[in-house]
């Protein structure tokens, strides 16, 4: 049995049994409800996915050459070293995407006190080298209330506002991506009450 | 006769016979109007400027190796095959545009099942190698209304909502493909009943 | 004494004395206050910081070359000697960098008849390689009525629409450059009678 990594069935007529293998990257803002979306539309293709989680990898990286022993001493590591396990944990999710398509649970940028951090600078896209983008979005109100778990308190225009701002950074960053593989970038709205619409959609963009 | 890439007269000095030649892509969302205002803007600038299709260029290319008959057979072929005909067609161009100026009609991004596709990725726009990109844009709801070509249909606020994502989805990757080549990025709104306007946008954009 | 350029003080454990040098992109639109809330937030860091204005920095190399005597003759020089000058410029700037943290004084975009013109290019940000991109924003209508000096003129509904379109495409090519360096990117509001918190922000941006 043979791996190729394309999406049509030419080589399929060569008499190689064909496995369609693909990098498929999902983002969302926290409260989005990239897990739960992402968790219900990979129940029906279990068996066509892994799902690695980037920040998981890097971790599994580290620890394995002993560089940090908890999860908080990966920020301490110096920027150097941080951008090396980037890029191992890149080969390695590559490296897996050969056998089967992978799924990259991830962020299009992270909101840090010194600003938006892209989640995957020019030395990790290159190497995941995407086929498709996935954000998972929901409207700033209800994003909020998501994140509060409690509906009572008031919704902050001013936070509305932050999220807002937020979800277009992760918007145009994720196009940015895009250009430098030529991935599709989805984006797929997870509004309250309407779960079952999304997963459907990200059922649909991850089938074949 | 001698034809020199370059935005001044400083080579004129030199003796040279200098026609100044340039690569500009337009793009534009459906309904935006795109090629009415190229049609009109381009009347009084016939001689300076050969317009090229992308898509065109592509099935060409893709016809003369006998990939395809039809036109509908291009997205059939394997991703890899794509790819290697978009750069074909890209270096077609570039090569055209040393001889005259040359517009390039093609999309920012393709509206997909599978979501934004960029028309333009790195290894298309660096062979491409663009000096100005104008990106045709018109409201969200004057789009709508030209797609249905029927005013009677109610303005669907989601559809509104999608039109005005795709055009800021647009926005954005124009700029990242600009700081590739440092081309500069033109807005150029195309408002019902003010044609002429644009159209006199697109001609300043396009003399010299 | 030696100076590396890193962000935590792994290297001082070895008995180096370390001092922690970074690149920092300033911009902001006309208007925004880039320069007031630069000034103040300078204040206390004036020992740790350079702040060199793109502009002038290509000025001072033309000027050096005898290719003009006076600002206005930059933008006339050929776009390849302008190309060149630019990669001269961030050259410089990187090899100060590595005795001083520098504040790079520019712009995102900047609009000119033909469009919006990317102000670091990939042959620009890739040499300045910087750690943060900061941009000071402010609300359109306070943006045009700085702008004007002259409160008393009515705010365009269709001039605050530029402007909030201008702040848009600068955030959208931020994000772009922050992919090819893995930099940060801060959005500092400065908004009318709030100077100081904008300062206090930018403050603790380039703190550490």
């Amino acid at each position: 049995m043979r791996f190729i990594r394309c999406f049509d069935g030419l080589w399929a007529n060569l008499g190689f049994e064909v496995v369609f293998v693909k990098v498929v990257i999902v983002t969302g803002t926290p409260g989005a409800g990239k897990t739960t979306v992402l968790n219900g539309a990979i129940e029906k293709l279990k068996d066509r996915y892994e799902i690695i989680n980037y920040g998981d990898e890097m971790f599994r990286i580290a620890s394995e050459r002993k560089l940090v022993q908890h999860r908080d001493e990966m920020r301490k590591l110096s920027p150097e070293v941080q951008k090396d396990i980037q890029k191992l944990a890149a080969e390695s999710i590559a490296e897996r995407s050969k056998e089967i398509s992978v799924i990259v649970d991830t962020h299009s940028t992270i909101k840090t006190p010194k600003g938006y951090l892209p989640g995957l600078p020019i030395w990790v896209i290159e190497k995941l080298n995407p086929d498709q983008i996935i954000l998972v979005e929901a409207d700033p109100d209800e994003i909020i209330i998501r994140r509060l778990k409690d509906a009572t308190r008031e919704r902050d225009a001013e936070y509305i506002k932050d999220v807002e701002e937020h979800q277009l950074i992760n918007r145009a960053t994720a196009m940015a991506y895009a250009i430098q593989t030529g991935a599709t970038v989805k984006l797929i709205k997870n509004h309250d009450g309407k779960l079952e619409e999304a997963v459907e959609e990200m059922e649909e963009v991850l089938r074949d």
